[in-house]
């Protein structure tokens, strides 16, 4: 007689993951086993699991049916996991050394088994430590040129993109983003989350109308700018690292949508880290990590164009009928998002509902209020003037005025 | 026993397609009936049949498996007629009286049953006779407001929206207007059509690489730009008329597009018919009849914003949370790309596969000529000044300054 599971969704416990694998039979049903939840809980279940002897090990990703979000029940499509484990086949596929393996998905109940990263550390925490990953802005740039460029019209043909793109109809996970970056922040939402002292900056924020439309535009794109299969969530929480190596993991939010949204989440996110440095570092230290944290940004983006022109070059997926000056178009076009989406993150993360660790534990109030400030006068100028940002070396401009 | 029709696809004859209306029951089978097969037979065939005794009629369009252009035959899907059913419903839902009644759709056969609008002039034709339709401007323009809004993010809600695209996914027939309206026109290949006096100015097209990358943008965004549920191929000739009543019809090209793509589509179609005046008018006649053509332009635009504006304030699909200034923004970047669009296609109707019966049927070579050569700078300056022509009081102004 086989392994008996139930049938159905349950969400697993550390007994019934592991009948999970032996019904799969990735795990003999008599083989002891380490068993660890490592999640956090909110969104998914995370079990790690470890044959003792042979000392193989998985990861299991239960999706849960609700968000727990300020202590409140968020109902949440279980088919993100499908997507999640989709995704990341995908990007496996394009960029294997930096996507984990996916061993199986079980839709039933809503589970991924791949590939174990636990020897990998959080881009954001390694980032807080001051610790320096050479390879990182090359990976990530290398990461977004491949993803991007072969999953566009460009690189897979129209057709066969609108094919891929109803398999990634994501409507749930992008509903939380176009409340939580898109609109909350830019209003009086309940879901804000702000001190008072910054009251006011947010309310300036409120009241300016053209930099409100300027958002509703950035909005407008992210809700019909089907331009590449993107990651949807790429902040520095999304990035498993070590000193040679760089993971992106948890595409729970991809779909089609503008390819300048993934890269503006992950400089955004980079920018945070910058702000937040006169905090966590002595003035000797921070000067040098600042220069990683710029130094990542330019090489981030400069890999991902020079990458994407070679692609372009050697892989269009039809005769290349274009001008000699549509490729620069585009990538002026997809750089300007990645700007203006930049200035949303920064905003979002400073004033809305899930702030960033490495300025929510900056212990002096007095020197946190000043970050907040200057993440929120740099959000707004990358919004308000995306279109004459035109280089990586002006975005950087930008943000050491700020600094 | 029941009637027994073939099962699977097999196009119809005169005979089977009564068949196919006794075993849906919409005729009885002793029935006495008139059938005439009425379409041009490229793409689909068009039944007409009749109830000899009740007179009661209905149209009868069944697509087939392939595109016969210039004498080639091109494999073609048969969903496009499910999609075009499906389409015809919607739009009957939102704007009942612009669009004829659906009374099934058989899948399997690719075929619908609908309203027999044979009482109807094709706007084109009546266009060529000279025909006023005082009616058709409101009508078209209160058209694309209903069935442009309702079907966006604003009208319908993110998520209902992204469901129905899944259901208009057309890879197909965008793949028709992806080469015949973006691509081949602007290079030198097989499909196009144009004689040998034009090759100058069409050659000078094909070399102006600035040109050619705003063609680019413009596919570019009928490749990515999800906004509305569009018809896709709103020309004069979806249109059927009466002195009192429009109805649009053939949107087997419907898919989640941008919305400026079929007002550009509507707007390109008249404006060839006044270039075409020329040649078909006497002096005195073509005075008025330009007059009407301009105002039918002027009129659909006006319309079609002030009902969008009046939908917007009391249909957003969600707390109006958006800067007082994002409407315009939002029109505004709808009437650019429909400019674009506009310069797109009236290029395409001069020198690509397909062109119009106004231009064609000019005897005088000579005329022919200057009035193409007429359509090709119209076209050029709406592709490269779209952006600055900010009014449709100015596009007015485009077209004026070349005739």
């Amino acid at each position: 007689m086989g392994i008996q599971i139930t049938s159905g969704y349950t969400p697993f416990t550390t007994e019934t993951v592991v009948q999970f694998l032996e019904y799969h039979k990735l795990l003999d049903r008599t083989a002891p086993v380490h068993v660890k939840e490592i999640g956090d809980g909110n969104l998914n279940y995370v079990f790690h699991v470890q044959h003792k002897k042979t000392g193989q090990s998985w990861i299991v990703k239960q999706a849960l049916p609700y968000a727990k979000v300020v202590g409140e029940s968020w109902p949440l499509t279980l088919d993100r996991s499908r997507i999640e484990s989709e995704a990341l086949k995908q990007a496996h596929a394009l960029v294997p050394d930096f996507s984990p393996i996916v061993y199986l998905h079980d839709s039933e109940k809503a589970a991924t088994v791949m590939e174990d990263l636990s020897t990998y550390t959080i881009l954001r925490k390694g980032l807080i430590e001051g610790r320096i990953y050479p390879e990182l802005a090359r990976n990530v740039g290398t990461y977004l040129a491949h993803t991007l460029f072969f999953t566009s019209d460009y690189g897979l043909g129209s057709a066969n993109k609108k094919e891929l793109a109803k398999r990634f109809s994501n409507p749930d996970l992008c509903g939380i983003t176009e409340s939580l970056v898109f609109s909350d922040p830019f209003y009086n939402a309940e879901s804000n989350a702000f001190t008072e002292e910054l009251r006011a900056d947010v309310e300036s924020l409120w009241e300016d109308d053209d930099f409100l439309t300027e958002v509703a535009s950035l909005k407008h794109s992210f809700l019909t700018k089907g331009e590449a299969l993107i990651h949807g969530d790429l902040h520095t929480g999304s990035l498993f690292v070590t000193e040679s190596s760089t993971k992106i993991i948890d595409p729970e939010f991809a779909f089609y949508g503008p390819a300048g949204f993934d890269i503006g989440a992950f400089i955004a996110n980079i920018a945070l880290s910058i702000l937040s440095q006169e905090a966590h570092r002595s003035e000797e230290e921070k000067e040098g990590y600042l220069a990683y944290l710029f130094g990542v940004t330019t090489e981030v983006w400069n890999v991902f164009e020079s990458t994407f022109r070679s692609l372009w070059a050697d892989h269009l997926s039809e005769d290349n009928r274009y001008s000699r000056g549509y490729l620069d178009a585009l990538l002026q076009s997809i750089f300007v998002d990645s700007i203006g989406f930049s200035g949303c993150k920064i905003i979002r993360r400073t004033i809305g509902l899930a702030h960033v660790e490495e300025i929510e534990t900056i212990t002096d109030p007095k020197v946190k209020l000043a970050v907040e400030k200057k993440a929120l006068t740099l959000g707004k100028k990358l919004i308000l003037d995306r279109k004459n940002i035109t280089s990586i070396e002006q975005y950087i401009k930008a943000i050491k005025e700020v600094i």
